[in-house]
């Protein structure tokens, strides 16, 4: 499984606050502690600091890589702030987010064609959200499709079928989850991946729900998401279901987790 | 999710004790403890007693429901322990269980057919245990179609497609899965069902692993499961995903468990 540590995110005050001071020791901190965790990527997002985008999203992927060693999760639409970016990034970034809808698709293809890098592809339609599991896969497929015209290898997109809140209407788990089922079953060769925290926005417990929902995607085929790698029990719910799921031969990475002692919280 | 508690069965050596000694009093309370986390039958299993099977089954059943107001899920393939058993039970038992091998179907259809009783179906073929999805898939098939030939009501029938040790072959967990997705879709009326603690075996951390399991099944339709719904996590989980997967409109069983302190632990 891989897991996209998604806390260095402007959104959060905090993050705000350290990219706003140019808190290097902060964001330093967040990195190793999500790369300890077992995190593949790193999301950077700046998406609050509008004008100045470009040049904290430049600041956050220089920080996060001179504290660690891994790639980052590019996590914007903005063109410039992409460029800027991926200009002092190194290795091969996943950049979040493609989609069907003309702006972003025009703005954000020209990082991916002819690259090697990775990118998530949100199911959302030219039009907008969609509204059914069937929705959802008609635009993975045309978005898979037209990548795939661009020249993007499959093994290089993360298809996003957008979890939504469950607080909000009760059926968009079961959309996010038979598309799941549909979608790996139709593009073996893509990945796919969703933000486990979405569904549990307005209820209580949020960290039950998203530990249970990405045990959920699992099960159908899931094998990256954008979370909080140091909540221990989402980890070690993931370890379990992909042990489960027949990813893990002779139960190995099972057994050697509960011997790192990631089950003993 | 309709949770068989599994608590009483005499391969656990606290039962068997209880069991010998005729002490009610243990019985009932596990059996109230069991009912209060929710359960919504009380698996009652008295198999090591080979020829006094009968009479402790019996003994069983009377104690568990003097005790408490749920029915039983008798639990054994002995016609005369289920002849004697039923014979006490008040109200509709679950049997455990009927499967495709002729001495057993033979020897368990008189108790269901012609009956109101629920069955769990095993997905056992006639010359033993399945060793793919496919396997599973037909003799579930198989079995269901032979039930309904027999008068038997989908909704009577519990298939269990047989949930197997994940460190024996690190495969079972996908044939079951796929068994469940493709039986599920298949017969929408039918139930499904999983001994939720058999996948663990062999292993450490067993809890945690049955935990992520239901979880799993719970996106693949399992409606229903055998367990110890005394692992307040398990059930907690069992709630959630319950909530992701649709069936609880309003997310009212969920603020309803977090209220009731489920989630505190």
């Amino acid at each position: 499984m891989l897991v996209v540590g998604e806390l260095i995110n402007s959104s959060r005050k905090k993050i705000a606050k350290a990219v706003r001071e140019k808190d290097a020791d902060y964001i330093s901190k967040i990195a190793r502690d999500q790369a300890d965790a077992g995190a593949s990527y790193i999301d950077v997002n700046a998406g609050i600091f509008e004008d100045d985008e470009p040049a904290c999203l430049t600041w956050l992927v220089e920080v996060v890589q001179q504290a660690i060693d891994l790639p980052c999760c590019i996590d914007s639409p903005n063109p410039k702030a992409i460029e800027a970016a991926l200009k002092v990034h190194k290795g091969t970034p996943l950049l979040n987010s493609i989609s069907l809808e003309k702006d972003r698709f025009d703005a954000v293809l020209p990082f991916v064609k002819g690259t090697d890098n990775k990118i998530i592809a949100l199911a959302i339609g030219e039009d907008g959200m969609p509204t059914s599991a069937d929705d959802r896969i008609a635009n993975a497929r045309r978005l898979v499709g037209h990548l795939k015209e661009n020249g993007v290898p499959l093994d290089n997109i993360h298809v996003d079928l957008l979890a939504e809140p469950i607080s909000s209407n009760s059926r968009v788990g079961t959309f996010f989850l038979e598309a799941l089922n549909a979608v790996t079953a139709e593009f073996p060769e893509v990945h796919t991946i969703c933000g486990a925290s979405n569904v549990s926005y307005g209820l209580p417990k949020r960290k039950l729900m998203n530990q249970v929902f990405v045990v959920m995607g699992v099960a159908m085929g899931l094998d990256s998401c954008i979370a909080n790698p140091l909540d221990r029990k989402l980890m070690a719910n993931l370890v379990a279901a992909e042990t489960l799921a027949g990813r893990d031969e002779f139960c190995e990475r099972y057994l050697n987790a509960y011997r790192d002692g990631l089950f003993s919280n």
